[in-house]
């Protein structure tokens, strides 16, 4: 089920400037009893990130209202929102009107192992997962870095890099051997009794899940750093772990040859963004 | 007039991989009496960026066909070559069988300033133009550098920052303080009779109409030099071009407040460039 600009199609022109420039933004978003997952946040990013790209922001109402339309059915499943510089202009050059094409389709959840049918637990989310290295690195841009674009090329190429079904995720270095995030989650530590991650000023995607888990973090009295950090700081933590809207937080067991165990921190955090997301859910937030 | 692998179309899926995160490469041609000019080494740098993104290339006689029955009929236009990985596969992770999605389009040729109906020449070509630095950095990644993917955010965006009708591009730099290109051109300048123009190992686009610059240099004995160099050695030069496969070769009078007359090195290689393109236009080559 796709709606673009209210109406139910499966194509969009190739003239949209999404397509022929990656001129745009996304947002993808667990869905749970007909509701998606911390919609408000989602919304508030991608509000950011049309100020970053001046693309007009379609209003909170209007993309509720389809979103509502989409998931009010579904028990679980993903919430994909595009939104594009729309079609127009002069090559690179924009159009003086911009009309942004925006893009919501529905898609089945994920099937992660050990999966119970009603709730979003798996055995990654329970044991942890194995990642490993990517080569393809992050380039640096501080115009691009933070949002949720869809110039995606180095994610593309970094998820080839591995075929093995033993791991779950690759984490991906910048130029500068700074090791930033995974090719679709961001990537926490835990050292010393302070959680850390990196700093997204020149690369990476600031994530909904993230800022969520800093948040709770600080008001739960666990200090957050955020910093550059190089492999060798990584393999050296007490605890790793990822993070996306999708997964919420999976442990890391594997780096590489590196094993960490799932620690008290991470269980810990896991605990917190539970009991939160039943609290927005049910609106108690 | 589109064509979309093959049927005449002006739609593409949403679940195209070009759409959802540029995941694909794109070729700009000029078009001249039914001719899509070029149009070898075009496909050669299709073919090399498909080798890069490991996307099967659907062939030159196939793409040829295509392009001959959207040109043939147009004396003077713009051919636009669009190859994506196509649908399918799960988020970042490609398919394990890629059906690439091969998008032609025809376009009007753009209507510069005293250009004669019946020739590519135009004001910019005789008198040179105004250009202007920009603010938006190209990233640095070896991996996508070089080739004419459809990441584009810095492009539209440094595209985005004048508006002013006498400046014809815009200079980016990249996170290195050293010039690469224009936002829809490479930059060439001429300092003591050498020919130096930016190194593409990190960021930019290999044009075409670049590496036919570079080898008709080279075959009259003019030294090409490819380096990396900064903003005041560019504005030290004795000459600066630029060029693509549209535009030919434009003489920039103007840098931000420098000014530089059009110099004689500059109307040398337009005349071996105006001299090869009949020569391959009339099948001489």
């Amino acid at each position: 089920m796709i709606l673009v600009n209210g109406e139910y199609k499966e194509h969009v022109e190739i003239s949209d400037r999404g397509f022929q420039y990656g001129d745009g933004l996304f947002e993808t978003i667990a869905v749970n009893n007909g509701q998606a997952v911390f919609f408000d946040r989602h919304l508030d990013r991608l509000q950011a990130g049309c100020q970053r790209l001046k693309i007009p922001f379609p209003g909170i109402e209007l993309i509720a209202l389809e979103a509502k339309t989409l998931c009010q059915d579904s028990a679980k499943a993903v919430l994909k929102l595009i939104l594009t510089r729309g079609s127009g202009g002069r090559g690179y050059r924009q159009p003086d009107a911009i009309q942004p094409t925006r893009v919501l389709s529905l898609h089945p959840f994920p099937s992660f192992p050990g999966a119970s049918p009603g709730t979003f637990k798996c055995a990654y989310e329970e044991q942890g997962i194995a990642v490993c290295f990517c080569i393809t690195r992050l380039g640096l841009n501080p115009a691009l870095a933070g949002i949720k674009h869809l110039n995606r090329l180095e994610q593309v190429l970094a998820r080839a890099e591995w075929n093995d079904p033993a791991i779950q995720e690759g984490i991906m270095l910048d130029m500068h051997d700074h090791v930033i995030e995974g090719t679709m989650s961001n990537l926490f530590y835990v050292k010393n009794d302070a959680l850390y991650t990196a700093s997204l000023a020149l690369a990476g995607v600031a994530g909904v899940m993230r800022g969520i888990i800093m948040a709770l973090s600080a008001r739960h009295n666990l200090p957050v750093i955020e910093h550059s950090f190089t492999k060798e700081e990584l393999l050296s933590a007490d605890e790793v772990f990822i993070s996306n809207s999708i997964i919420g937080i999976w442990p890391v067991n594997k780096i590489a040859n590196t094993r960490f165990s799932v620690g008290s921190k991470t269980r810990q955090i896991q605990f917190w963004l539970d009991r939160f997301k039943n609290e927005v859910i049910s609106g108690a937030e």
